[in-house]
């Protein structure tokens, strides 16, 4: 017998349909002899709704009071879903966050979960019932309820696997797993059976976007096997665990990001120091810098070219241009016109060979490369926009990913 | 400086310009030097919205997924009003149930409070804070969410007066306070500036339904000074205190009740435990029995008569008839064409001559009496529902109430 938590979105319950749907889904998984611990987000646009009704009143309300407020949505899930378990004559208990010891740090808003009691948790599944948590909040050592912001859901799912010594933690989502690139790209890419943890952090970083980095950090962290199906059919999905010590696959996945502004710093002084002021001043201000290429440029002097995210790209070129004497460059420029494409695999790390057959398959698509980043498991490159899909093609099909 | 309690319905917070009307109520109160404890309900219809969707899952959703599910709508009400204060510049916390210590028994749906530890509440009021507390809602011994049923949120509000030792707790509605007899069959009719717990007690009983007969019992209990008055404006309402030792009012008011129904069950046998076995059978059934005579009949034999709600005419009819052979009566009659009209004041006790003004002023009506009942504070009759509108105003007028 195994315990597995269980994980549904907003869009799995929005309605009264769907949420008899994920009881079933539960009793079956329950009846086929499992402990079952669901863990439930919000119906629908609940959330958004009860942020409107916030924003009505106080436009800057404390986050204290909106963790208040948001909190309700997940409390009505549980609830209903619970009651949704009782028609299917299956006792079945709902808590809150604070109801199931979910303690967190005291950031409103974002809070950090500290540790998990698992002693209610256990009692219930004693009693044979389903038990039903709500995602997203906590409670922090005041006695106040938090919420966790983005990925919250998943990561109280894999929070509560991890303390629980669950066998498996399933995340339900809209698609059916994570495939070696997006279909919508490429027809042709195929389902993973299972990725590594490394390779889904690099993979969710890209714009993968199955799983928030959050939750599979902590599953990494506590080493609780995942995985991602979907709430629709009864597919197998793709196992995150961790990796594989006996074979090691060279490339798992290409990732393709849209997102992505290049900023270029031209002829800055070649002396010591430049990287350092030029991105200490913008983490100051809060910008993610992603890909960072320091090139020369003409006699004493050299450039530094990074890339940002779209939005944040103004910014940047502003805080810059503000220490244009201190950082002493002469020319800035922005271009939006890119898009990021990478390869993720755990097994490139000893296979120098990968990087250059990526590079390869762009060359044979005649797509020009405008800036190269490497890490352990992962290539990325900067190509033009309009180029973006048909590198992804060629990569996907070199590597005969399909 | 006082502490002052004050407790706003579904209506009063029904959307976000209610909110805000009640928010600067509130800040009002707290700005003449007042510390202030606020108990809300759920906005406007959200309780029925959330029954509906309880409902359309599972109409035999277990009690305590009900309460579950209702008290998100407090939650959110107090979150909302928490934002409301704070845009007026105010510090406001809000606080559910659970976390002021309201701890209750667990019959959940209609759970009694056992205490309240007012300790969280103090500290909040210390610093200086306007504290916001989940109306309707307590914690029981597992840890899990109850609801105290009908008139819960007075309730929370008159236990958290006597907790905290408040100066007064404030019952807002959507009348001015309480009146003489009801202004739409006599517009003359006048309001009461203050009246006694038990003269409150009788005349919510019988049907002035301005407070919870709940939240008066334990206000009378703990000595807590209440006024009920209008969350429209700013008129004084009606004080609810103990009873003045100096100078008791006779007749405080008159009521009337169309929720009656009489049944008579004849010629019975005249010899002991006949009473107890027809009162003893519909208790068990749970049927609230109001008035009840018992009239001589034929020889050896004897009437008795006795009033419930419209609604549980008919099932006590069929559960006396089911024993009728045990029982041992000839005949049994209902008649819903009646209504019940009582006069209340704490000063009739030691005056005979009320009553038989009451009936004076019948007689002059024209109007015939069916029943008579009385206790210590009241006297009430059964008459026509077609003469009670006449029937009040007579006996307001004869007693100089306008």
């Amino acid at each position: 017998m195994s315990l597995i938590v269980q994980k549904f979105g907003g869009s799995s319950v929005r309605d009264a349909e769907r949420v008899m749907n994920v009881a079933r889904r539960v009793v079956d998984t329950y009846k086929a002899g499992n402990s079952v611990v669901v863990v439930v987000s919000a119906q629908g646009d609940t959330t958004d709704d009860l942020i409107e009704k916030a924003k009505e009143i106080n436009p800057k309300a404390s986050k204290r009071e909106m963790d208040m407020l948001l909190s309700t949505g997940e409390q009505i899930s549980i609830a209903l879903l619970a009651m949704a378990i009782q028609t299917l004559g299956v006792n079945a208990v709902s808590l809150t966050g604070w109801q199931v010891g979910m303690k967190t740090d005291s950031k409103y808003g974002m809070a950090r979960i500290k540790s998990i009691d698992g002693e209610r948790i256990r009692n219930e599944l004693d009693d044979n019932k389903i038990v039903i948590v709500a995602g997203f909040q906590g409670i922090n050592k005041y006695d106040d309820i938090t919420t966790l912001g983005r990925g919250g859901s998943d990561t109280t799912a894999v929070a509560i696997a991890a303390g629980l010594h669950a066998d498996l933690c399933e995340i339900y989502t809209d698609v059916d797993g994570v495939y070696t690139t997006d279909p919508r790209i490429v027809p042709e890419a195929r389902k993973l059976t299972e990725v590594s943890f490394d390779e889904m952090l690099e993979l969710a970083s890209l714009g993968a976007n199955v799983l928030h980095n959050r939750s599979v950090e902590m599953a990494k962290k506590y080493n609780v096997n995942m995985s991602v199906r979907s709430s629709l059919n009864l597919n197998e999905g793709t196992y995150v665990k961790e990796e594989s010590k006996v074979e090691k696959t060279l490339v798992r996945g290409v990732a393709r990001d849209n997102d992505v502004a290049r900023i270029a710093v031209c002829n800055l002084k070649d002396e010591p120091g430049i990287a350092f002021k030029i991105f200490s001043l913008l983490a100051k201000n809060g910008i993610n810098v992603d890909i960072i290429l320091q090139s020369i440029g003409r006699e004493g002097f050299k450039d530094i070219s990074f890339t940002v995210s779209e939005s944040n790209a103004e910014k940047a070129e502003e805080i810059l241009t503000a220490e244009k004497s201190y950082l002493g460059f002469e020319d800035i420029k922005i271009s939006t016109n890119f898009s990021k494409v990478s390869i993720v695999g755990s097994g490139m790390v000893n296979n120098p060979g990968v990087a250059s057959k990526m590079f390869e398959a762009l060359y044979d698509a005649n797509i020009n490369i405008h800036m190269i980043a490497t890490s352990e498991i992962k290539v990325s490159v900067l190509v033009n926009k309009d180029n973006a899909d048909a590198a992804v093609k060629a990569i996907h099909d070199k590597f005969n990913l399909a």
